[in-house]
């Protein structure tokens, strides 16, 4: 859907700095040069112990109308620099008139656990076209893997209670809706408010009514029996109007009135107050006029630390309606993803290894053509290895810690496991079949539930082991010291 | 640009209780019975003191082509309920296909400072229209805002200093981004990197080179050289790939290779370290060769207060990309605007006006056809006074804080006041200019220098005076009483 955004072609949903950069790789005859970007996150959001990598169908329709218009390039031929004169001259633009999308692309599959520094994605083609393609794959991948890990995290505390998204209003613009509608629902959302999201990617929608609802008639009493009248398939009546166990007691009289025409009373909805104290009282009325089914929703800025609260404090809510804390991601509303320049091919054809220096250790890039093996045993996962698809992995394979080279672990060949890019795009055309999204869905679940507890706690998680196996370690070892050292050597000139 | 989202019509870019409770209104007859709403935010974002109104151009883009699609009908009517039936009936469907959009709009011109309680936008029309544009309304309004609002604080931190966007990568979504982009511009920023954004909205683009350039040729020099020579006339050297002051050093080196040519080294971009300590050595590093024209940018997860705090340390940077903090606004990422019913006709034709109780007095809504009276003396903008525009103003005006009653000040008719919402659509008609982009983001200068410092403060700032007037006041508690008095005698049957 993305490739109909704004009714354009979104060639231009990029920095300046790519096109500026392009130019440059154009005008010294590198624009061809194959190169290889690795693109992956440094840390898990919301202190958590997993990522739940999301955004790749996004990708697949933005790459596959590619394609730089008319309009686009007279925009780019009407830039200026310092001197007004034009920052491009008119045969790049002919050069990107053009130019086929020619990369390939592997990539995790959406729903895959996924894990800081491991390529979500890994882009190889001509520098120029990789480069273009950072900001938007950026864009696409960050946010809806950060929607889908939140989801997900609710999902672990709702256990099988019912959850809504209800959070349109309250998004970062339409597209943050319904894109986050689709990343919540990949993530265990059972269903949306979103009427367009529900139509676009076959989300299942709910929703009965509001305050206004309530407010428009002379009595809450009134707009209950009205609602029930008209939509008897479809009641959950939000009582909270006025007085929230008043609305429970109206709730109950037209509860009654369905029952007599032969349907039932769905739910009732809080939306404000003590929603433990609420919950537990409404839980009692409904019980004891035998409302016994009548659903519970619970809503009101919750999110997965306040719903495991009210769990804890013994809440009677079965349905959770969750908004503003999932749709933006509120504790965290972006992840830092990053597109990491990792080989080159010299004219020789051989790769040059690339990395990015850092004075935090987390922040040096680190090189190769990645894939991502990862292991597991009767009991689940139990580690990932990152490793350059350039070497070949026979017999004993050794993984190191990153971060303190004296961790190592072996495993051998015969070891259960799978690597965890696939295929995408091969030199520009798409061999991947996209799952559906319930699919998706359904692979997010059956993912964690083979990770250890402990990686699902919010409270200090466990850190999933995940190392560079023992050659891709020294070839980014060997790469930082002659880095430094010709730093050192510059510095002394 | 909004109406070309997904390329298909947003009618359905809505909640589905909107759709239910539309229906419930036609069933029982309420459909056309006017109402009004009013669309507000109850706390300022970021703890600040003011907020800025922002999303009104996309309101109107939105509302132009407002109309439900064969393809929107048939998706509505396939939706079903509890009991494996439709939910709605094909008249509905029908009457939503014939549906011509009659509300009229008020609103408040984007660029305005705002406050708590006051109507951003008030609607008036057919009740089942009014509810249905709820979302899609407060969505539009609640980013934009949010936006806008945090840009105009990095505006008053960075003074005459340029402001450079960066945050497309990190933006929820490419729409979160593009239109995030707008609202930062209007909020005070400069120029944007995004592409896309500077071509849809005639916003200046700006940007050089990553990272990832320099790493795609065999030193850093050579990656400056080859920039230099093919772009001479936008040249800003990005320095810490490998160690920062030595990137200085390179920088200075094609700096006066660029003067041989009649160019000029336009700046350097620190992205990582000690900005304070980077930015004043490489400040010393420049002079001492002669380039004090060149500028110093700084990028690396920048908000307003760390701005403040670089200025505090006397950091030599001149320009500021900012990314994440802003285009998320990442400490606070949603505005929590509100729809809400405060009158509605009824058959006598008169106006019935409404409020929702609430435990908390900041969420018992406001009823009445609210219009904002901002008055203002020789120094500037000394009050707000929300009115109901049935009663009449005359001579002397008597204004109330909602929240003590106690306080209240008079006011004159002779005295200079502005009444805030301007007419735009007038029975489904638009009858507003919208300002240029740039008029607009003049519009947010000129307001802000209006308001006393205290306002615009970021620690405990001063509380811009806002009241209501008198009638509306007793009008309001008159409702209240009468609500809490019948929920008490409902509570003893």
């Amino acid at each position: 859907m993305i490739n109909k955004l704004y009714g354009t072609s979104l060639s231009l949903l990029t920095d300046l700095y790519q096109l500026t950069m392009a130019y440059g790789y154009w005008k010294a005859g590198k624009a061809e040069q194959e190169a290889v970007f690795n693109l992956y996150f440094r840390k898990h959001p919301f202190q958590g112990g997993f990522t739940i990598a999301c955004g790749l169908n996004s990708v697949i329709d933005y790459l596959n109308e590619y394609k730089f218009q008319k309009e686009d390039l007279e925009y780019i031929g009407s830039l200026t620099g310092s001197d007004g004169k034009k920052l491009f001259e008119p045969g790049f633009l002919t050069y990107l008139e053009s130019m086929e999308f020619q990369c390939s692309i592997d990539a995790i599959p959406e729903g895959t656990v996924v894990f800081p520094n491991e390529p979500l994605l890994r882009v190889q083609g001509p520098i120029l076209q990789c480069q273009l393609l950072e900001t938007p794959l950026l864009n696409l991948i960050n946010f809806q893997s950060l929607i889908a890990t939140k989801a997900a995290r609710m999902r672990l505390v709702a256990k099988n209670d019912a959850l809504l998204e209800f959070g349109l209003r309250r998004a970062q613009g339409p597209d943050g809706g319904v894109t986050a509608s689709r990343a919540a629902y990949i993530g265990g959302f059972d269903a949306t408010s979103n009427v367009l999201a529900g139509k676009l990617y076959d989300i299942p929608v709910k929703g009965t009514h509001a305050h206004s609802w309530v407010m428009s008639f002379d009595s809450e009493l009134e707009s209950f029996e009205t609602y029930a009248e008209h939509m008897p398939n479809n009641v959950t009546l939000l009582v909270d109007t006025y007085d929230s166990l008043q609305g429970v007691r109206n709730a109950i009289k037209v509860g009654h009135q369905l029952r007599e025409r032969g349907y039932e009373l769905g739910g009732i909805r809080l939306d404000s107050g003590d929603l433990a104290y609420l919950s537990i009282e409404a839980r009692k009325l409904l019980d004891e006029a035998g409302f016994e089914k009548t659903g519970i929703v619970a809503s009101n800025d919750l999110d997965e630390h306040i719903m495991d609260s009210l769990k804890r404090q013994g809440a009677r809510i079965g349905i959770w309606g969750v908004g503003t804390k999932l749709i933006t991601a509120y504790d965290q509303p972006a992840l830092g993803g990053v597109f990491k320049l990792a080989a080159i091919k010299n004219p020789n054809g051989e790769w040059d290894y690339k990395l990015k220096l850092s004075e935090q250790a987390i922040k040096v890039s680190t090189p190769g053509i990645q894939q991502v093996r990862r292991f597991r045993d009767s009991k689940g996962f139990v580690s990932d290895m990152i490793f350059n698809t350039e070497t070949a992995l026979i017999g004993k394979s050794t993984m190191i810690d990153p971060y303190d080279f004296t961790r190592n672990r072996s495993f051998f060949e015969t070891m259960p496991y799978e690597d965890l890019l696939v295929p995408v795009f091969a030199k520009g055309q798409l061999i991947y079949n996209l799952p559906s999204i319930h699919e998706t869905r359904e692979r997010v679940k059956s993912q964690l539930a083979h990770f250890h507890e402990g990686t699902k706690r919010f409270v200090n998680p466990h850190t999933y082991p995940v190392g560079l196996e023992k050659s891709l370690f020294d070839l980014k070892t060997d790469l930082i010291l002659k880095l430094r050292a010709d730093s050192e050597a510059a510095n002394q000139n």
